[in-house]
């Protein structure tokens, strides 16, 4: 008996279909508790003769996107990638049409043009699906910590490179194989660049970045490093240290600017966000009021990022049945403009891996230039077992500026005494 | 520049202060996120002489509750309890003003009566800190999670209670010794039997049951154990087994009907709820199309019960703002009646642990009685060390209708080679 509400799905992929089934199959519990009456008239795809594993009416079909706009009140766009999606919504958002998305990279990318967009067509955009899957993570930063100034956010938003990770540290397996094994068990692309280098979890951070301070950072705003460098002994080690490897978003106050980085990073193994394994997600927001929260669950996947898609087409429903549209708008820019800290800039510790002659005077020689750039050390270690002519030193550093640490490797790695690259990974104590 | 709405705060102890800091401190960014200029226009309070450590304008106090309600267009109770709190939320609603509150005793006891004052005067009644306290768990509940039909949700919401058994846990300490240790540093009540009996919990639970299933139980509903009962033994005995303890809401969908239970449980250590240490809350929600999910906090104290408060508040002041009050109903029931499920009738595994004479037969006679009630043993265990003619067993079953377990120990109990009382966890393996 509630208000009609019309739903138009552009994607019948994976994600469509599952989003199609959610709405078909929990209509009435939707009802029961929105009290709208949120119906799904039409699916457009360029292929509707492919079983999607969702029975739908064959009436619900249509490969013409002009007439699913027409006929919607929501339009849902899930077919991804960030040019002609974009159009789409442009589209919907034109002809007057409130647009639900999933899609980060879009939004990463052209989001300053859609949310206009939204604003001058007086229509809603949401897009909680973009950030960690099922979890209301967005609405959570948005409403329900509302009150609160976000001191720091933490994500690990990649449930690829969290399944990876999670596997190297249980097994002692190398990066390499287990990415194999994650493709061969579809649980990394064939191209796993999107997801292992950071790109993906970098969409997610400009995301919440720009929700937390008002300001739309964009993709260019955030630092990014994958995780294909981390070996078993970083591994090894950073158990050993108490640590574990996250591919972590850090999101960060620091005296008024805005640090946005993603990298492979350890932080304390008996955390909550520690605690994350396989293909979960877990976004942490600290706010001055509430204190640290978390929000915790799958980020990816056929239904979980149906139901935050499926609560976000109720949320505007609801606003289209109550005459409240735009009553939280796609974004709300804050008055001030927020800078953004270089990460050249972040203070942080540090743990090095290099690999090291196995001669005298090896440790002398390093440290001298760790102390040069006044860094100081909190521990330095070679493994148990180390033997052969190259041996690995790993380094464990106070808080430093990275820019110190930066230019002390640079002039580590070319001492006579070290062999290839030094690898750098930055240390969060949560 | 955004529409002024008025609020008016009900208690200036603890949380009141609390709220009024956050919302004078924090007035801006709400401003730039609601797009609504909420004002703290009144506190009332029996005393509003003594310092609460919040400056606030003298011109705010009164004593005088009908002058607030008459200028407020939210009215924030917080003097808790479920008699005077009641009658002042009734007449603010009466008089067509919304009502923000953290009362979770009068929800659960007089819910009913409240939300049909809000229905019939057509207001918004928030009551999101009275569970969980400042993480927004009941936003995620109903509004994040709205498209999942809810199987299963456990909560840790007990901040003294999680905190006497994290110590208890860590520090291999009684129960007493370290409830009076709570209440020396603030962190129990002189009378803590609201927390460690478990009611406390109890009140939440009902709520949350209440918002899952579209019925509000009440708290008759709940089936209420609390942690008295919890030896350093049986603390040793759950972490040898890979456990540990937990005062546990477990409210659950078992074929159409609700389990709504509060008890000492046995959890995973190495599960996320069983990371959940000290003063922090969690909630573990389970939907048939996102699968778990976890929301993480601080559940009590003043600023994180504040910022539940204030999200509230401006939730109410988005509605009124946009004209759409009662968007999201104090609480909608579903159309369906939905039975509960007596604790006896709930299959469970089970911790037993019993005091014995140090004699031969005792095994054989207490696991015949088992036998009898088709009860099977998963270990059974002696600690190392026991001595003395009376010693303890530890039993644990697999999975069985809580009233067989029942009938066994009441005839265990009689046995002659039985000394006291047996006690009895519920395991839940998440």
């Amino acid at each position: 008996m509630g208000k009609v509400v019309k739903v138009g799905i552009i994607g019948f992929g994976t994600v469509g279909a599952g989003a199609a089934e959610n709405l078909l199959k929990n209509h009435d519990v939707i009802l029961e508790r929105s009290g709208v009456d949120v119906q799904l008239v039409k699916i457009a795809d360029k292929d509707i003769t492919t079983d999607r594993g969702v029975q739908v009416p064959a009436s619900l079909l249509t490969t013409n996107v002009d007439e699913l706009i027409a006929e919607a009140d929501i339009v849902v766009e899930l077919i991804g990638g960030t040019t002609i999606a974009g159009d789409f919504i442009l589209k919907a958002l034109n002809a007057g049409k409130a647009v639900v998305t999933a899609n980060k990279a879009l939004l990463a990318t052209r989001g300053a043009e859609l949310f206009a967009a939204a604003e001058k067509n007086n229509c809603d955009l949401y897009y909680e699906a973009s950030v960690a899957g099922g979890i209301p993570v967005i609405k959570a930063l948005r409403e329900g910590l509302v009150s609160n100034k976000i001191q720091r956010m933490y994500g690990i938003m990649n449930g690829t490179c969290n399944y990876i990770l999670t596997r190297m540290e249980a097994e002692g397996a190398a990066f390499e194989p287990v990415l194999k094994d994650a493709q061969a068990l579809g649980y990394a692309e064939a191209n796993p660049s999107l997801d292992v280098d950071g790109f993906d979890t970098a969409h997610k951070a400009a995301i919440l970045a720009g929700l937390a301070y008002g300001k739309w950072f964009g993709l260019e705003a955030v630092s990014v490093e994958g995780i294909r460098n981390i070996t078993e002994l970083d591994m090894t080690m950073a158990a050993q240290l108490g640590y574990r490897f996250k591919l972590l978003a850090v999101i960060k106050n620091i005296a008024g600017a805005v640090q946005i980085s993603v990298a492979p990073t350890l932080i304390p193994a008996n955390s909550m966000l520690g605690a994350i394994s396989g293909v979960f997600n877990g976004v942490m927001i600290e706010g001055d009021t509430v204190g640290q929260t978390l929000f915790y669950g799958r980020g990816a996947g056929r239904d979980a990022t149906a139901s935050a898609v499926v609560a976000d087409v109720t949320d505007v429903a609801m606003n289209i049945a109550n005459n409240c549209v735009r009553r939280v708008p796609a974004f709300r820019a804050g008055k001030n403009d927020v800078p953004l800290v270089k990460i050249e800039d972040v203070t942080n510790r540090f743990y090095l891996r290099l690999t090291v002659k196995e001669q005298t005077g090896v440790m002398a020689a390093v440290t001298e230039v760790l102390a040069q750039y006044q860094i100081s050390i909190s521990s330095l270690m070679q493994p148990e077992g180390s033997s052969g002519d190259q041996v690995p030193l790993l380094i464990v550093t106070h808080a430093t500026k990275e820019v110190a640490m930066q230019q002390a490797i640079k002039e580590i790695a070319q001492l006579d005494c070290v062999c290839g690259d030094v690898n750098m990974f930055r240390i969060e104590d949560i």
